[in-house]
This record gives structure tokens, sequence and C-alpha cells, in this order.
């Protein structure tokens, strides 16, 4: 893979979680200051967890890249707010395909860090996934990803992927693509026919 | 005390955290993945915090047992569901148990880092009853431990033992004893005789 | 800047951000436990977060003034519950003075540590502001500071006259003076005049 094409990636995938974070931010009246800080913990939220856990300074402290990214949802949230939803399926792949790099990104990361797979998958998950859990903890509602159609196991499901093309000792980089392939399509399954996990039932 | 002892007490205290929070995501209506990640937020929560702030990796990331703890308070809930309020003595006693070995490690791991008494208390009831605190804001909830019967405060008392202990001089051992005997007794009091600490008053 | 000019604005900001917290948890009916956590949190939330990420220690684990303090603030809502609402010009001013230490060392504690100007401001702003998000997330509300008056951006206005004084290179000592009245000013004026930023419109 190319640095272009990650970094292009990187960009439209910060660009689409900013993005959710300021709408939901909007839809509780948050101003202009609340929907930035939402939609950046909403863009860098699952990172930072990461890095601290990894014990890193979080990524994005000596790149202004993301900040920048938020900003300029921000902006276009303000522009377009009118046509945001026609654009909404073009938003959902931003989406999927930031999933799946901050997946990747996630599990690459602990694994250079020298833990095992099996918390690669889990701190992979987490960067795709967590900064929808704080964004929703910030706008006081019930986390999203865990009643709505498969998000978070896209991401688990991603890093088995990866780490099949590990024990099955494929060459480098397939166990990436794998990744990448294994999230975009289990979450365009799960949007498209409205796949979900059962609700676990009360006790009533 | 032996190490099959503390494995014990660690396996059915990390059960019983899960399970407290899988049956509140159940009420919630979370799917399997949601209760999942509730259950074990409120298992390993605290220690999480606690260890980020020692500067350590967070326990379970070198250790999968905790997260197959999880998994089988998971099954378990799914399983027992409408056994589980006959067992809620049993949940009730495991989770002191748990409560009472979490404080007791979160406050041996602070010394052991060198930080003073006081600090190693504060961090015994964060790791014993943050996991809690982290799962109600979860599931969007006011944090049980701030308005119901004496839990965190439990914690405080056993690593006030365990300081007297120290103080005391007395032999390697009593400290951890009386840690662990004081938070057991002051919670079953607590809930045996609804102890509750006085709500602070409005100002209206 | 004498260090007991500082330490008696750290006492009077730390004072007034328990204060606030614990203020909030009683409307809520929170114990006294609950209570002191929640004036805790707001008073050492920001700085917390600070910390880990640049990973240091968090800075109330070495030093027991940030807990005298939330005590001795617990028991003056104990005390002055009926003339709390009287006293509210000089918690606000206290806050404000809080706000205005806080923002400069977080910035401070940032730029020794090696990070870049903009990221320092962040910071900045993330220790004045960010345990009073910490509060509302543990009292389950909306975060106050995204839709009330100009609060946090008082901060990262304040961070940028730090900057700007550094780029004009000015001797040292005017850009955390700059910084202070900055922070103090904007938030004297937003408050007086009622200056909010614009509220986001949702997309209905």
């Amino acid at each position: 893979m190319d640095i272009n094409f990650i970094t292009i990636c990187d960009f439209i995938g910060t660009l689409a979680f900013a993005i959710s974070g300021i709408r939901l931010a909007s839809a509780k009246h948050f101003d202009l200051f609340g929907a930035y800080v939402v939609g950046l913990t909403t863009a860098i939220g699952g990172g930072t967890m990461r890095d601290l856990m990894l014990g890193h300074a979080p990524f994005w402290m000596t790149d202004s890249f993301y900040l920048v990214c938020t900003a300029i949802a921000l902006v276009w949230v303000i522009i377009f707010r009118k046509l945001l939803v026609r654009q909404n399926n073009t938003w959902f792949l931003f989406d999927t395909i930031g999933l799946a790099l901050f997946t990747l990104t996630g599990m690459e990361k602990t694994l250079q860090a020298g833990f095992p797979f099996w918390t690669a998958v889990i701190m992979g998950a987490m960067t795709g996934a967590g900064g929808g859990v704080m964004r929703d903890v910030l706008i006081n509602e019930v986390p999203l990803i865990f009643r709505k159609e498969i998000y978070a196991l896209a991401c688990v499901l991603g890093g088995g992927a990866y780490w099949l093309c590990y024990v099955l000792n494929l060459p480098k980089g397939y166990d990436a693509a794998a990744c990448a392939v294994t999230v975009v399509v289990v979450r365009l399954l799960a949007v498209r026919f409205s796949l979900r996990l059962p609700i676990l039932k009360g006790e009533e």
C-alpha cells in the first residue's frame, strides 16, 4: 500500500467520524465549541485510549492533522446542513473506511508493542469503536454501538482475519488487507441486511 | 496465603463484577456484544484506571483470564436468566470477596510503586469501586455507589486497616488480612442493616 | 510571581472547582462520599487527564493538598448550605482564578514536555475545563460547558495569548501573565454580557 492511499483513508475516516459526532451534538443543541469537542472526541477518542494503554503519548499530540480534519468537518456541517441527509450513503462509506483503517492501525501498533494477538484484536476494536462510545457518553446517551447494527464486532472479526493470515503464514500485506476487507464487508452486510446481535433478555 | 486461594477469589470476584454489569446492560436492552463490554468494563475498569495512573500497562493486556471470566459470566446470565434473582445472595457474597481482593491488590501495587499510604488507600478504593462507576456511565445512569449502601467507603476503611497494621508494626500478612476482613465485614453490615451515608442536602 | 501567590490561587481555585461539583452532586441527592468524589473529580479531573497524556503520574498522587482542599469544600457546603447562593459572586470569581491558573499550569507542563504550542493550548483548556466535563458525566448530565456561557474558549484564548507573547519574543513572565489575564477577562465578560457561542443548528 502507498502512503498516499493510507493518508487519504485517514482523512476521510477522520472526517466521517468527526461529522458523526458533530451531527449528534447539533441535535443536542451544543454550541460550536461543544460540537467541535464532541467531533474531535469521536475521531481521536479510541486511538487516545489505545495509546495511553500502550504507554505512548496520544498520536494527535504531535500531528495537527486530526484537529484540522475536525475543523473541516465542523465547517462542512455548518455549510451543508440541509444536504447531510442526502449525503448519508457517502458518509456511511467514509465511516466504514475509517473503521477499517483505525482497526488496522490499532492492531499493528499493539503487535509492534509486543502484546499478544488477542490483545491486539481488542485494541483494534477499541481504536475503531471507542471514539463512538466516548461521543455517546459526552452527549449523555446510551452508546449506540451496544444496541444497533453490528459495528464493533466488525472490528473484532477484522482483527480475527488478520490473526488468521498470520497463523496461515501468508506473506506480509495479506494480513492488513484481510483485516480491512473483513471490516468493510461485515459492516456493509450488517447495514444492508440490518444485521444485529441478539438482545440480551432482561430478568423481569 | 496460597496462590490458589487468591486465584479463586479473583475468579469469583471477576465473575460477580462482570455479572453485575451484564445484568444492568440487559435491563437496558443491550445486545450480546454491548453486554460483554459493560461486564468487562465493570470487572477490569477500576484496575485499568489504577494501572494507567501507576504508569503500567493495564493488567488484563497480558492475561486473558479476565476476558474468559467475562465470557463465562455472559454465558451464565444467558443460561440462568430466570434463576439469577434467587442467586442474589451468592452473587452479593462473591461481589464482596472481589471488592476485598481488588482493594487489596490496588493498595499493594500502589505501595510497591513507591507512593504514600494515603495514595494507596485511594487507589485501592478506585480499583474496587471504579469499575462500577464506569459501568453506570456506560449504561447512562447516575453511579449507584454514590447513593446506595456503603460500598466504596468499605474499600477506604479496608485501606485504613492495612495502614493501621503497618503503623502498629504488625508482621507482614496481618495488613492484607485486616484489609480484606474489614472490607467484607463493613460491606456485610452495610447491606444487612441498610447502612447509608447521609445524603447531602440540596440548597433550595 | 511569588510561590505564595500561586499557592493561594491554587487553593481557592481547587476549592471553587470542588464546591461546584459538590453542589451539583447535592442537587442529585448524592451521599457524602459521592459528593466528595464528584467534587474531587471536578477539581483534579482535568489535570489528571493531562498528566496521563504527558506520561506523568497524576499530580495529586504525591501531594495531599488537593484531597484536603476537597474535604474543606465539602465541610463548607454542609455548613454554609443556605448561604451558598449569596456567595455566588465570590465562588464565580474563585472559579475564574482557578480556571486561569489551571490553564497556565497545563500549558507550561506541556511545553516543558517538549510538545508544540498548539498541543499546549489544548492541554491548557483540558486542564482548566476537563474536570467540569467529567463532573457532568458523573452526575449524568450533558456537559454544561458545551452549551452555556463561554468557558473552555476562555482557556483557548488564554493559551493563544501565551503563544503570542512567545512569538513577539516578550520577556519571560509576560506570557504567563497574558494567559491568566486573558482567561479572567474573557470569562468575566462572558458572564457579564451572557456571551455564548452560536448554537449549531440541527438538521431537521
